[in-house]
């Protein structure tokens, strides 16, 4: 319903996160020629290092390693990607990071927005960045709101209300993370594959989150019926949509 | 990502429940030149014809003029009607029912269902109409299930897995209504407001269903976003998608 | 905010539900010159009589019994009892039991209704119970629904749309039972405990169900707030409304 | 079953939420001769003052303006009002915020408290109020806690328990908002409208907030039952009541 | 905590349910010695035999073909395996087949309980199969409940409160299923898999369950802590336990 | 399937909450000979010393007494106990009290964690303790995250995923308490009532305590089958699993 030019914004915890689990959101979007943005708050240097750490990696060795990784991953996918080095394990919620978040909201004018679900008891990062980017998309709304130097009127123009989406968490049933869009991602999961592959220390994942695919692919099809000829090999994630659709068709 | 024709099926447990809660639908779909078809499983003969009884009409009387308002209001709204009269207060659920549903179901091939939500403490039939479209939408799916007079094989084509929607109830938060979809219907609210007129014994329903529409209509444009230029006037309905969106791209 | 008459209507599965679960309101509503009615579906003569048949009685003989002890116990309360004889474990869901309790509810023109609560894992009577109650008292407002013996009109008045409460399970928690509502019936606890030393058979529930007057009084105190001057034998039984509770004042 | 002196006390997290959404229960209790206090959390200044802002006004400009509406909308309802100015967008937890409510619940003495519902996603100011509201209760209870400057011992009695009721969000629905309290505010109206009239610059507001004051009169009819009386004119506001209602007689 | 002799029951819907979704359970149980029976309460005959349709079988045949494949998965697994043959697609709950599991209840007496999760929109007949294998799991406990044919008193002792878990739906996010036990299957799984190849119509059923195993195995290692040396092809089933564990210990 | 050392660790809001909730699994723990650690947050001098509060004691020897009590209780149970005196009413959450925790978690090395559930609607405290507890064991998982001190690397190894069991709070109904696990604590009750009575002010908790142990040895009796031999006088506590069990074998 929206003639802004489209633009997907991921707020991804740590530098991995995007990849396994919106990689292929990510890679279609770019590969429509959209505009894609992600911000990783924390390059998950202390949580989602541990073979680093147990080569003896210094802090700042990890933190590298991870950011090149992460670039590698987001230029495979067509995305732009910038980190806000706010550390992990825990990734504590703040204003100033809050407020950081609502410059990147103006700046970038998504019209669509990724990020983690609500509830992880695995991994409390998560449900923190997801709390932080819906706090900053309803502050990034109001015209009376600074930037995050404190200075006044907004360097950007305020947003709109853009459709948030949480991607999945990894044991979705213990995050009540209950599916209420199935994204196919066939043509898109080349890509998502090649930008798995650059994270070298998680190999096992890769197959891990290819198996997803799949099934995720089988729901897709089981859930747009039989007579609708999608391929077999269908693949797809798995979204929350968080607010309401709004739209001029039921389809 | 389907290619087969059109078509909306709204199943309504009584002979008025179709106008007030998903004539917006139901009119712009005709208005776009699809195919629609709402089964009334019961006239509303016993719960919903209080004025009537109150003037002595008879049973027959009830269930002829009910019958004769709903035809009017389908034909403003652009729909085809059919009547099952099963019975109101109670509808009451049995396997009879259920597969006369799934020969309309197979007959109709519907692309979008429409019906009751699942809760209702106020009125059973509501949520009994739902469960029953519910269970004749998956036999409907199944090659090996007969016709509703037993004769093997079916007469129609088995159907897909259409999405079905749950239309508003009247008191949204004791039926756990939480809605996940809000459909503009700016342009077809004309004509649903003509469909109500048709029905003179509830003229103080038309003013709330119109006054619902406009605060729906609030939020269609309050989650759209403030920079989508949606007129002041914007018209609303609310649903609830119960099955998981597919699609190929997020929105 | 009416000015009908005070009548409250209990609906039991057994024949001993209302004793150990609502003696204390009952009795409350006796002494304050109310009308009560208890019905009870069944005698509870196959689910809750194992020590009987362990003694050999016969089916009659055990119906007979479990009748004279909740006569017996109603009297003590202050309540009128009738029995509908419907048959236990289990308790069938028919058609014909909402309509005979369709004239129970026309006929008593309740002011307040109590009955079990909608999940019991452990007693699927209960529940059921519940439904039927719930779904008559919709039923008995509709003046298009007939009497019990399929006559129109009906004999007595429909009815206006009471207060439900749902009374205490034996295990609150694992039904969902969240009390939202606490009685306190202190000084009808006397006439409880008459009631339920008529049941001789199940001795040790005298004093599970007192400690759980205690305990429930323990949370009236604590929820009416430390200066209310509440006494230390404060006695309480937990309740769920389970409609909206209308009023013209908050406290 | 208190017989302490009746004393409502409204927790707001900005100016303007007391009137629209709770302005029929600040005038009924009002008319009944109580004490009611307001206290705003902040001024929303940021969060709900666009217009001003689009103006060009000051900050300090927006928040006399959004004050002085306030108290001219409390004087129309007849109670006292005061302000914390915490800034809003965001209004930050504090345990400075809660240590100067506690001094505010000591010295009120609620037996009554109104303030927000725990959840919003369109605006999580609200159910921030909110928990800083229920937790201030909590700690004004316990006479081992201070005032918020640190002395000891309290300057105002302790508190008793009173209940807290929740009052309406703009979109209910979204904010899990199931009412459980249906309020007949008819006769407050009138104040009601005279305050929301104090507010020029929402003037949307005014027909908005009407609206919803009629379909929950509908609903405060529907829920008493048909034979009551109730005039067709009926008003109503919509509550969750939080804690377990504590009485001596089922109504 | 009991000294009674292991005996696990299966309850399935369709003849192959037990395979996919049980099957590690069963194949280990009867690797310790266990006795294990599975009742299938129909054939899948109209609603899971697709392929069978479409190459022109009758019903009967059908059903004869379906039920020497779920005897050959038994065989694989060890387990004695009966059929109700009640039908399918719709599995229709009845008084009288809740009666025939009470008398297998009572046959079997069963320490461990295993049938489907209580919601499915999927599939509707297996929440009625889990609905009726628990109501006759309560009948089966009570003295005072006759044998299916009327005779009475029951042929066979009355049995405890064995424990009851759901095995794992084919979608299982939307069956609001949240695995609170994940089982290690991991010897047994060859089994499972050898019981798969049993059913060479779902072929690609074998793959998809295997990835589940190994995606329930991931959740087993990883809820059972990095230090505890489970071998990576440990393979998992997840289950929801019904009713709380009783035990004498914490772990 | 743990070949680990059994070490149980419970992490307490207040010094008095581990006795009433969670004495009888401590006292069985340290009947079985394994090591038990109790962590106190806080002395619980502000929110649960009102009598000492009356006899005008002051906040030091408030701090002593509480402290005192509680050795000679854990002391009782079999347990050592560490106290962080971090504060109560309110107890704040902070990143410093979550490291300390990370601490202790690394040095006891638990196979095994209890502490409060996660809602309470009238005491805070409670579910504060819990989400430190639960931040806490995720941390100490992770090799990268630093000592409390801020040196590194971890002073004693990670730990691996030991299960984590909610006590029960005082009103567990109004808390979403649903008990999944009922503990047998028959033979440890003695202790736990030895420790109680090292509470002297608090004597009608003795009481209350005592009789909730007998309703939960009720339970524990109903669910574990009437054929089951349990004796009359079983004593219970309840318990919520967080995370799912994982096991080898179902029972």
């Amino acid at each position: 319903m929206s003639h802004t030019t489209p633009s997907l914004l991921v707020v991804s915890a740590h530098a991995g996160d995007f990849v396994w689990r919106a990689g292929g959101a990510i890679a279609a979007a770019a590969m429509r020629g959209e505009q894609v943005t992600v911000v990783c708050l924390s390059y998950g240097e202390r949580g989602e290092s541990a073979s680093q750490w147990l080569q003896g990696k210094s802090l700042e060795e990890i933190k590298a390693l991870r950011r090149s990784e992460a670039e590698a991953a987001a230029a495979e996918l067509g995305a732009e990607i910038e980190f806000l080095d706010l550390g992990d394990y825990p990734l504590v919620e703040s204003q100033g990071a809050i407020a950081q978040l609502v410059d990147v909201f103006r700046r970038t004018q998504p019209t669509v927005v990724l990020t983690h679900a609500l509830a992880d008891p695995y991994n409390e990062d998560h449900p923190a960045a997801a709390r932080m980017a819906l706090r900053a998309r309803v502050l990034a709304q109001a015209i009376g709101v600074q930037n995050s130097d404190g200075s006044f009127p907004a360097r950007d123009e305020i947003i709109g209300a853009p459709p948030v989406f949480f991607f999945e968490p990894h044991q979705s049933e213990q995050c009540d993370f209950k599916p209420n869009l199935l994204l196919d991602i066939t043509e898109a999961f080349e890509r998502k594959r090649r930008a798995m592959e650059c994270m070298p220390a998680q190999k096992h994942m890769w197959s891990y989150y290819t198996d997803l695919a799949v099934r995720r692919g089988v729901q897709v099809r089981r859930n747009a019926g039989p007579n609708l000829g999608l391929p077999h090999e269908t693949k797809g994630e798995a979204y929350v949509r968080f607010l309401p659709q709004v739209t001029g068709e039921l389809s």
